[in-house]
Order: C-alpha cells, then sequence, then structure tokens
C-alpha cells in the first residue's frame, strides 16, 4: 500500500540535472574547470592576462609620450628612440596576445583551427561516400535528424552485432524489445514529463527558439576566446559562469542574458525570459485524443516496467541483466554538432539488477588487472588531468563504488577499444556529486576525445533502487525481489495498523488516503505518533495527498514493535545500468580512423579509414588486375568462396586504375583487397601498410576470413606468405 | 519545371484502398467470396438456407395439424403417427441447422472452435514464456502495444539477421537507416497525409471509437453465422456487403451502419456518421510548434528521397535495390487480433529500381522453376481455389507481370519456407484490378493462413515511376535515371516555349504559375491549344495553381515540334517493392511452429514449438543428468566449446528431473539438448524425433554445430553416431 504514497516529486525534485545528464546531455565538452589542462595553464592563463593589461596601459602611455615629444617638436633621434621602444612595446603586446590566445583555445594556437580542419576533411568523405546524410535532403533537409547510408549502416549494424555479443550473449543477458510509442503515465512515473526539459528563450518579435545555456554560454566562450582585452577577474566570472551553467535556475539564467546583454542571434531582437521547454516528441495514442504518449526518450523505462517478468523468467534470482537495443527521441531546441546531437538516435541500454547488499560479480577478476585513462571526481576538483589507474586498485580503493560496476567500466573499455577507438583518447570520468542525482551510488561516464572536445558516449550508473521504486509507487506493483533464508530469522517489525473503522467514521471518503499516510509513516514518525498519543491522546498529522492536516485519536490507530519469525528479506534490488549512445559512438569512431596520406604521385591527399575488420562496412574487394575474362572468372571463384565464408566484399569489375580502386575502397575503410593478375596466385593487399602478400586461389578466401574473425593478425600472414616483390600499384 | 504542377490530388485521388491496402490493411481475411472454398460449397449453403426454410414451415403447418387432430379428439393412433411424423421433421430440420451451421463456419462444424482453442493453446505459451508480453502491463497496457520477451526477441533478431542475408547480402542491396520522425512535407508528397484514413464512428454518448467497417463486417458476420434463419436472399445480400467492403464511401458505409441499426457495442448508444480519421501518429518537431511532423507509416519514403544519392553511389547504374529495416508506426483506431494488428512494428522493405522497359532479372533462371500456391485474379473471380503453379510459367503466361517481380516473389517464397512456415499454408495472392492503384502494374501478397486465416504478410508490388514521380514534383529535384546512347539518336520532341515577356506584361505575379503550367500541358493539350491559336488568335486556358481561367494570345507562346538528336533517354526508374510485415510473419511462424504431445505418463499435454534452428532463440542446451561436480565441469567444458563455435545456448544445473528439464526447452523451441552422463561421452536429443545419439565429450558442439549451420541434417547424425539405448528419460 505504501507504494500509492506519491514520492516521485520529492525523489526527483532537484533531479533536473541528472534526469537529463543521464541521458547524454552535459556533452560534449565538461566545463573548462574540468579540463584536462593543468592548473598551470589555467595559472598562465591569468598571469597573461594581467600581463596584457599592464601592457596595454604601458603602450597607451608611451603613444601619449611620442606624441608629446612630437608636440614639443623634440629632437629627431630622441623622437626615433621613442618611436622604437613603442614599437618593442607593441611587439610584446602581440606575442602576449599570441600566448594567450592559445592558452585560451586548449593549448595550442593552432589545435582549434587544424580540429576543425580534420573535422571538415573527415565529414566530406563521411557525406561524399554516404557513410551518412543529411535526412529529407531534398526537401532541404531537418536539424538534427540523419541518414545512414550503406556504408554507415552497415559500420552501425556491425557495432550492434558485436554489442549483442560482448555484452548479451556473454552475460546471458535478457534482451527485449519495447515499442517507442509511451504513454504519459509510465513517463510521469520515471519524472520525465516533469523533469525531461531544457530552459528555452524565444526572440520576442520573430518568434525563434533557441536554448537559453547556449546562448550564455556562447557568449561567455567568444567574450574569453576572441576579446583579449578583459581583465582577468572578467574572465573568472565568465569561467565561474560556465562551470555552473548546468546550475542556473531559470531566473538565474535570465538575469545573466540580461547583466550580459546577450540578444537573439540572428536579428539582435531581444529575448524572453527562459522558460522550460519538455524534449519529449509528444503524441496521442488512439482516436480519442484524451490519451497522450510520447516517444521514448530512453529505452530503459521498457525493461523496468517489465521487472517482475523478467525477474520470474530468471527463475526468481538475482543478479541478472536485461538488454535492450532501440530508437529514443529528444526533441532538441535547435541541435547543432552534427551526429553528435541528434533528434532521434539509437541507444543499447543494460539493466543489471542486483541485491544491494552485495554487489560483487563473479567475473570480476576477468578485468580488474586492466588500466586506462581513468578520471576521478577528486582529480576533477583539485584541476588535476586524467590518470591511468588500474581498475583493480580503483575498485579497491573505494574511488570506484563496487565489483559490479567497476566490472562494467572494464567491459566497456574493451568493447570501446576492441571497436577502434583510441585508448589514449578514451577516459573515464566520475560524476561530481553535484551531477549524480541523489540516489544514485556513483556514475562514470565514457568520454571520447573528438574534435568536439570530450564526449559522453557511454554512461554507467549505479542508480540504487530509484526507478524500480518509482514505477512500485506509480502502478502499485511491488517490483521487488526475495533472499529466502535457509533458516527463519527472529526480526523486530514496526506494525502499523490502522483501524479503519474508526477511521471511516472520522474521515468517510477521505479515509484511504488517511490509512495510506499511515502505513507509509518511517520508524522514526511512527514511534513520535506513537508517543504523543499515549501522552496527549490526539496529534496532527499530515497527510500529503489531501495537502492538509488531519487530527489522529489513539484509537485509529495501533502502533507496536513486534518481534516476527521472517522467511526471507524483501528488498527493492539496485540497478547498474551502462547506457550506449551508439551514433556518438559511432561519430568518434570516424573521427578515430579517419587519416589522410600522400598518393603515390605526391599531388594529393588520399583519404583512408582505418576501421578494424570487425566493423568495417565491407571486409575485401575484389580486383581483376586488367578488364580480362580469365581474371573476372577468377574473381567470380573467389567471391563464390567469401559468400561462402560469410565474408561481405564488392567486385570491382571497371577498367579504373589498380591505385584508383585501392583509393576508392580505402575511403570506405576496407581492410583487404584481393587482385586477380593471374589464374593461379592473387595478391592480397592489407590497407594500411599497403603490403601485399601472394596466395593461391583457393586459399585466398580463408586467408581473409581468419584475419578478419581475428583467428590471426595480417603480421601472421605477412610472416607466412610470400611478399609481393613488384613494388604495388598505388605507392 | 513541370515538377511543380501538383499532380499529386489526381494521381492518389482514389487511393483511399491502394494505400491502405498497401500497408497491410486490408488482412487478415479476404472477403468472404475470395475464400478457398470452391463453389460448391457455396451452392449448397444457399440451398441449405432453402431446404432449412422449407422444413421450417413444414414442423409449424405439422404441428398446427397435430394440435388440430388433438382438439378433435382424433385415435389415439391417429395423433401418435401425426406426432412420430412432426418428430421426424423436427430431427430433419436440426440436421439441415447442423449442416448449415457446418457450411457457415468454414467448412467443418468444429474448425472454428478447435481454431480458437489451438489460438489459445499457443498464445499462453507464448506469454508464459514471454515470447511476447502486452507493453506497460503494470499499467495494464496499451492496446496495439506488444514486448518482444527474451525468446521472442531472439527470435526476431534471428529472422532479421537471416532476412539481411538472403536479401541485403546476396543481392548487394543498398541498405540505409532512416529516422522514423518524418516532416510533413514528405508524407504529403506521398498520399499518406490525405488518404492514409480509416473511416470511425462514434458512440454519440460516450465518446468511444470505432472502426466503421469492423462494426458492418461484425455485424454481418455474425447475422450469417448465427441467424440460421434468415433467407438465402438475405444471406447473398449480407455476403455482397462483406465483399466490398472495402470499396464502400463513407456515406454508404453510414447508410448500411443505419439501415442494419447497429449500434455502438458496448453501450447500444447510436452512432456518429463515419469520417475518415488518419492513421498517422502526429507530433511536433521543434520547439516552435509551426514544423509537424509524424512517425512514419512505412519505411520506403525513406529510401524514395534518398534517390538520387544512392544511384550515384551505385555509378549511376540500373537496376538497384535498397534497403531498409525499422519501426512503423499506424494509430489504429481500435486494435484487436494480437500481434497481427498493431500501432508499432518492424517493417523490412526493399525497393529495386529498374528501367520500365527492361523488367528482366539476371537471376530470375534460378527461381523459375519453384512451384507453390498461387492465386492468381482470375481463379479469385471465378470463385476456385489457389493452386500449384510453376513459378516459370506464371511468367512467361504473363500472370505475373515480369521477371523481376516473379523473381522477388520466388525469393520471398525461399525466405518464408526457410523460416520454417509451412509451404501448404502459403499462398501468393494476386491483387484484384479494384485493390490495386491505377498506376501499379502488378501485385501480389504473400499469405499466410493462421488460425485468424489468411493473414498478408509480405507485399510484392510493382508501383511503377509513382513514388519516385511523386517525390520530384513536390520537391522539385529530379529523381530520374539516364541510359547514354552509345550513338546519339534523332527523335521528334514536342516544344513548349512560353514567351516570359509578354506573359509577365499580361498576368504580372501569376506570370509563373501561367508559365508552369503551360509547360505542363502534355502532347494532345499542346497541339490543340497550336490549333487553336493558329485559328482564332486567343484561347481560355485553365491554369490549376491558380484555380480560374486565363486568355493566352498567339504571341504568349510557341509550341512546335522538333526534330532533335539526343545522347540519353532520361527515365524515371520503375520500383518493385518487397515489403515485410516483420511481426506478422514471426506471428505466423510462432503458429505454424506450435504443437503438444502427451507427456510420458500421458496425464498432460505438452507444449513444443518446432523452430528450425535458423530461428531458434536458443540453439541447445546443456544439462548434467544429475547434480554432480563432475558432470558440471564437464557441462563447463561443452558450453565454452559452444560459445566458442558461436552456437547460443544455455546450461540448466538445476536438480529438476530431466524429463522436465526437456519439455522447459521443448516450450522455446530449443532444437538440441547435450545431456551429461559420463565425463567421456555424452547424448544429444533432437527435439522432435526425441531421438538421442552418443557423442564425445569433445565432438559434441561441433556436431551441434554443423546442424545449426546446417551443414548436415539431424538424419545424418542419427546414421553416423551410436543410439542412445536405453529408453530415455522422456519417452
Amino acid at each position: 500500500m505504501r507504494f500509492l504514497i506519491p514520492l516521485i516529486s520529492s525523489a526527483v525534485s532537484s533531479a533536473h540535472n541528472r534526469i537529463t545528464s543521464r541521458f547524454l546531455n552535459a556533452l560534449p565538452t565538461v566545463p573548462p574547470f574540468l579540463n584536462c589542462r593543468p592548473l598551470s595553464m589555467a595559472a598562465s592563463e591569468e598571469s597573461l592576462r594581467k600581463a596584457l593589461a599592464e601592457k596595454l596601459s604601458a603602450v597607451e602611455a608611451h603613444g601619449n609620450a611620442v606624441r608629446a615629444l612630437k608636440a614639443a617638436k623634440a629632437s629627431k633621434p630622441e623622437i626615433d628612440a621613442a618611436i622604437e621602444a613603442l614599437n618593442n612595446l607593441k611587439l610584446e603586446k602581440s606575442s602576449i596576445e599570441k600566448q594567450l590566445q592559445a592558452a585560451v583555445s586548449g593549448g595550442d594556437g593552432d589545435g582549434a583551427l587544424s580540429r576543425e580542419a580534420f573535422r571538415q576533411a573527415a565529414v566530406n568523405t563521411l557525406e561524399r561516400r554516404l557513410f551518412y546524410i543529411p535526412s529529407f535532403k531534398i526537401y532541404r533537409g531537418v536539424a538534427g535528424l540523419y541518414d545512414y547510408g550503406p556504408p554507415g549502416c552497415a559500420v552501425k549494424s556491425n557495432v550492434l552485432a558485436f554489442w549483442r555479443q560482448h555484452f548479451v550473449l556473454e552475460e546471458n543477458m535478457l534482451e527485449v524489445d519495447c515499442p517507442c510509442v509511451t504513454p504519459e503515465v509510465v513517463l510521469k512515473a520515471s519524472g520525465h514529463v516533469e523533469k525531461f526539459t531544457d530552459l528555452m528563450v524565444k526572440d520576442e518579435k520573430t518568434g525563434t527558439c533557441y536554448r537559453a545555456d547556449h546562448l550564455l554560454k556562447d557568449f561567455c566562450n567568444d567574450k574569453l576566446q576572441k576579446d583579449l582585452t578583459i581583465s582577468a577577474e572578467k574572465a573568472a566570472e565568465l569561467k565561474h559562469v560556465l562551470a555552473t551553467l548546468d546550475d542556473l535556475s531559470p531566473e538565474a539564467l535570465g538575469a545573466k542574458i540580461e547583466e550580459y546583454g546577450i540578444t537573439a542571434p540572428d536579428t539582435k531582437n531581444p529575448l524572453s525570459d527562459p522558460y522550460p521547454f519538455n524534449l519529449m516528441f509528444q503524441t496521442s495514442i488512439g482516436p480519442s485524443g484524451v490519451s497522450p504518449g510520447y516517444m521514448r526518450p530512453e529505452t530503459a523505462q521498457g525493461i523496468f516496467v517489465n521487472f517482475k517478468d523478467l525477474y520470474y523468467y530468471n527463475g526468481n534470482k538475482l543478479p541478472f541483466a536485461a538488454a535492450q537495443i532501440g530508437q529514443a527521441f529528444r526533441n532538441e531546441i535547435s541541435p547543432r554538432q552534427g551526429l553528435l546531437r541528434v533528434r532521434e538516435f539509437t541507444l543499447a541500454e543494460i539493466e543489471h539488477f542486483v541485491d544491494p547488499e552485495d554487489k560483487s560479480h563473479p567475473k570480476y577478476s576477468e578485468v580488474a588487472g586492466l588500466e586506462f585513462l581513468m578520471f576521478p571526481r577528486e582529480e576533477q576538483m583539485s584541476g588535476q588531468s586524467a590518470k591511468k589507474i588500474c581498475l583493480g586498485d580503483a575498485v579497491s580503493k573505494g574511488i570506484v563504488n563496487n565489483e559490479t560496476l567497476g566490472y562494467f567500466i572494464g567491459r566497456v573499455y574493451l568493447f570501446l577499444t576492441r571497436l577502434g577507438i583510441d585508448k589514449d583518447r578514451l577516459r573515464f570520468r566520475q560524476h561530481l556529486a553535484n551531477e549524480m542525482a541523489h540516489y544514485a551510488a556513483d556514475c562514470w561516464d565514457a568520454e571520447i576525445e573528438s574534435s568536439y572536445g570530450w564526449v559522453e558516449c557511454v554512461g554507467i550508473a549505479d542508480r540504487s533502487a530509484y526507478d524500480l521504486r518509482a514505477h512500485s509507487e506509480k502502478s502499485g506493483v511491488p517490483l521487488v525481489a526475495a533472499e529466502k533464508f535457509s533458516e527463519p530469522r527472529e526480526v523486530e517489525k514496526l506494525v502499523i495498523a490502522p483501524v479503519k473503522k474508526e477511521l471511516g467514521l472520522a474521515f468517510k471518503g477521505n479515509q484511504k488516503n488517511v490509512v495510506e499516510a499511515l502505513e507509509a509513516m518511517n520508524e522514526k514518525e511512527a514511534l513520535e505518533m506513537k508517543a504523543a498519543l499515549e501522552s496527549k491522546g490526539e496529534v496532527e498529522f499530515y497527510v500529503c495527498t489531501l495537502g492538509k492536516n488531519v487530527p489522529i485519536k489513539k484509537n485509529m490507530v495501533s502502533i507496536s514493535k513486534e518481534k516476527k519469525k521472517e522467511h526471507q528479506r524483501v528488498f527493492t534490488p539496485s540497478v547498474i545500468e551502462p547506457s550506449f549512445g551508439i551514433g556518438r559512438i559511432i561519430y568518434c569512431l570516424f573521427e578515430h580512423s579517419f587519416y589522410t596520406r600522400p598518393s603515390k604521385a605526391g599531388d594529393e591527399q588520399l583519404n583512408v579509414f582505418r576501421f578494424p575488420p570487425l566493423v568495417a562496412p565491407i571486409k575485401c574487394t575484389v580486383f581483376p588486375l586488367v578488364q580480362n575474362q580469365q581474371y573476372e572468372d577468377v574473381a567470380k571463384v573467389i567471391s563464390k568462396s567469401l559468400t561462402a565464408a560469410g565474408i561481405s566484399h564488392k567486385i570491382d569489375i571497371t577498367g579504373t586504375s589498380i591505385g584508383k580502386r585501392y583509393a576508392r575502397t580505402d575511403e570506405l575503410g576496407v581492410p583487404f583487397a584481393i587482385t586477380v593478375d593471374s589464374t593461379k596466385d592473387v595478391t592480397i593487399r592489407e590497407r594500411d601498410s599497403k603490403l601485399q602478400v601472394r596466395v593461391s586461389v583457393e586459399e585466398a578466401a580463408l586467408v581473409v576470413k581468419s584475419v578478419t574473425d581475428g583467428l590471426r593478425t595480417w603480421e601472421d600472414v605477412w610472416e607466412k606468405f610470400p611478399h609481393h616483390a613488384s613494388g604495388s600499384a598505388d605507392d
């Protein structure tokens, strides 16, 4: 019965940032004070601003002095000397400006620029080769919606297949598949209807909408990066605003916007006050118009509402994990940052249910020895950078809250690096106390560095019992687990027994609310009431569902502590939730895999994606060296044996030069090319090294298969087979 | 320019049924006159109704005669003889009633009942073992939304993986992945905004909504099946209504509802007139509220709008196919029939683009020899049933419009039967002329027989150039292909050259509309205008975008036929579209795979799903015969080798009896069980035959893998390995 008491509002009352940050909101950059830059850098920025301010006054003073000398018709040598001194000062000033520019743009002066250029090159290749396409392009598209074209779709399906193998099959997880259309009641229970919002401002004349925090953020960043004349104090203030952006109330945000005179970027019109906009796509289920629904903002709720059935399916045993891959939706106010901030995306989520009293994991030892970049709370607060830590140490020192959470951090690390994410640009960042929901035990984000900065791609949170409790309360269905005792145990239990007859006489139709409120008292409240009833005979009692106090008399409730034999312990399981933003992982993988190298003639830069075979959209291409029936027949034989081996491949029988054909497949990240230049032996070329070996026609498919399946490496192949002696056509 | 003329409304003006039937609407039963029952059955029903009517009058007349005899105090023998004759008549009457009951309920009197009982048994097992779960069950669910639980989700992912292999990889299709959220303009172009509707009626007092055609259909079926006293003429009328249900206008449907006195089923309140309800879930994209969007009702549009890029990706060559797997949505008025009629479902769609002048297919010969149940238009119209036809004959005789369409029909047949669909309960039904859109060249549905009747599961349509033209016109982007000629060809072409200056002077701001309308004239219209201008100097010309006639003078347009050299032929490709309702296929597969058999003791019926290994949710279970550390260790060794072989499996080390453990896995459709009863050899048991062979521990995983991969059959295994001699535990 206590499940009916609406605890939800208090439970999520301060959950604005938690709910949004849980859904991959707070990225892609963490506030500046959390950046990896060492403290000394920040200090040097401050001293540079001071030095620049001093230099500027010196230049001004000296300029005045020069003008005074001129006015006073001083001697030419005297004036010349003064001018030279002024010029030196100006040189010093611009040197400081340059240093400051470098300091504010992330450590290296050309860094931002080169990141931008790198991204442009990668994105051009991705769009030209249809890895992705802005959706509905012929209708001028819709911001925040993208299609995966053929190679992108193949990469995505490889990533998902590997996810399924690495998590679902490996751990015997219970995979489910729930609809996107979700009735309102479910998302009220989860807190999304109330709290899944961003603050928005409107152009007061045109009605164009903007995310309030984005405008303020852009203003601060712009000022910091482009206006080198601001004082060190002003710079510190702007940085403080950036650091606390996510915690600002609508009023505080509005006040800052007004204080800084921020206007609509496109029109310079004044802006409205900030107000919350719910980020769920709303719709209506059925024809009546009275059943509101939403497109799910995450897949997790579909698992929570099925907990009871899944627990039963698992033989009423804990721990177990359920998993789901599917679309989720987020009606962004004004999406930007390409594939990183979209309105529809694929999530892969795991809900691992455990006994809160035992968060050990049987396979923990398999990952405890891993060492990788971690960024614990304390290092962030003290301005240090992420550092290599052994996972086992982090768990044993209590930096990571428990073994199961540690286990999943390790498994996520293995998953991402096997996909091809660069381990030096991957870090696990712990949520700060103020980022985390009050109910969460611990939370770590896998962040991947891209040209946009550090991007949150996987969130791994110990959410304790919050979600199951919320749905128990809203639905009235207890979502609990039980531990059977081998021997019954004696426990002392608080028993609250409302006397329904008396309560009915006193409160008529409100009886039920009063009964529920009485039963929902915690031990302390109940014992206080007991004492008060015994001394005074009557107490005032606040019933939140009625919104008022009611008088409770001694005959209306009996409160006692009783000894009971219990045969089992009933509890709400904790949930540990690794949640993967698949599109973000894929975009970062694209960036980490992309590089350019000069063509053989040196006259152009060729694009390459160094995808591992696991994720490459096509594993192999087959080229007859020249157009020739015999070679084409051999190519077809090889193609058939590749199909039989289950290797996705493509034949290219165009007469294009072999170098061009290699370049075309390098751009798609195809790891191997088989070139047919005889009817007996063929060459296999590896994409990144461009090395080639000679293999018989019969063996070709099996060699490729053994490498793509990970049974041997290219190095093994290179050692075993004769090398193709003549310089290959493309290098 | 002609692309801007809004031809869309005329193009889909009669498309109501086409658009809905395209999206798997008209199922699961075809109108009664299309049923397989031979003509003689229908005739016997009519004669039985007549015989029953005669017998009823005879009984009444004879009853009166008996009463008259009694009143006249006739002799006892006389009265007794009359009563006996009356009783005989009554017996004859009930015999005819029984025959009629049997005739109207589908050929066998207990058929409907046993189908219902079969479905109940299958559905009970499916829900109990979590193959699927009504979504949001703890909140009392939402009609038409279902989750796939763990085994259902595994079956679904196996079906989709096989679909990808059988279609996408085998044919080198270009797979794409587009968002569900779709802006209005796209669905206006496709005709969905205007025409994707069902007719709805409302309970005039409570506002509850019903599908108008369902109410009328239920009324007619009920009357036909339960009221045996209606005349043969009335029965024929009701059958005609059922047969023409899909073609009824809102007015005609409303008139029938009134004529038959149909009221709201739940309340018996009067109903509103029927009116169209759009079946798309509507939402709003972005925060402004001015960008309406819908959840896509099919995945196809995402492919059409990308045609230009995909054609380029394919080297500007035809034919090629694009494919997409994804969620689609349909806001049903009142969903029923479980998994067959849902509000969100997975579609897998192929759009195969071909030159309309060449619809041959290079791999057609691979399927031309297949023979299976086909139900051509003519057989349906003449009341015959589906019959086995050789696909090659159907194509060569022109029953199937072209080779490519035939090729896909054959491939769909192979796909469905390999999944485990019973080939005797699968038929390909051709659309009747009145079911098909006017632009479609031909259309066949793969229908699977289930307990609900024949269910449309795959639609295979030659949609000609309709979709690409619709988007070309709406977007202004030409979605065309070109065939380059090896030699330039001379062609005579109509040239319409509006004189913009004169038109500008005459029509000012409307000039553009007039120019476009002139350019959009077809050859006949243009030549008529040319003649009229030459004879009269001026004509009235209707401009649809202005909604009025304007006067066109001779100096405003030049119309001529010119000879031109052309280097290429530019045309809009035809599209052949196989569209798969994955959820429906899976549900039918569940029914076709389900059977029960008595337990060993004969005291209960055990449930079995005879899934082929390809789709089975788990391929193998591993059981230690008794709880014993040695056996458990062997089980773990086997489990490791199964994992290495990529075989999904489960260990069951509970102490439950082996018979119960077999029954549990049979119910999940697990094809093989490995029972560990020694440390050297183990038994492998096949699910349906319950036969067991002895295999060494080392070989066990490989034997299972070879059968699940289809490299050998169970029969091969049975021949090769020693049989398990002792009667197995479960039979």
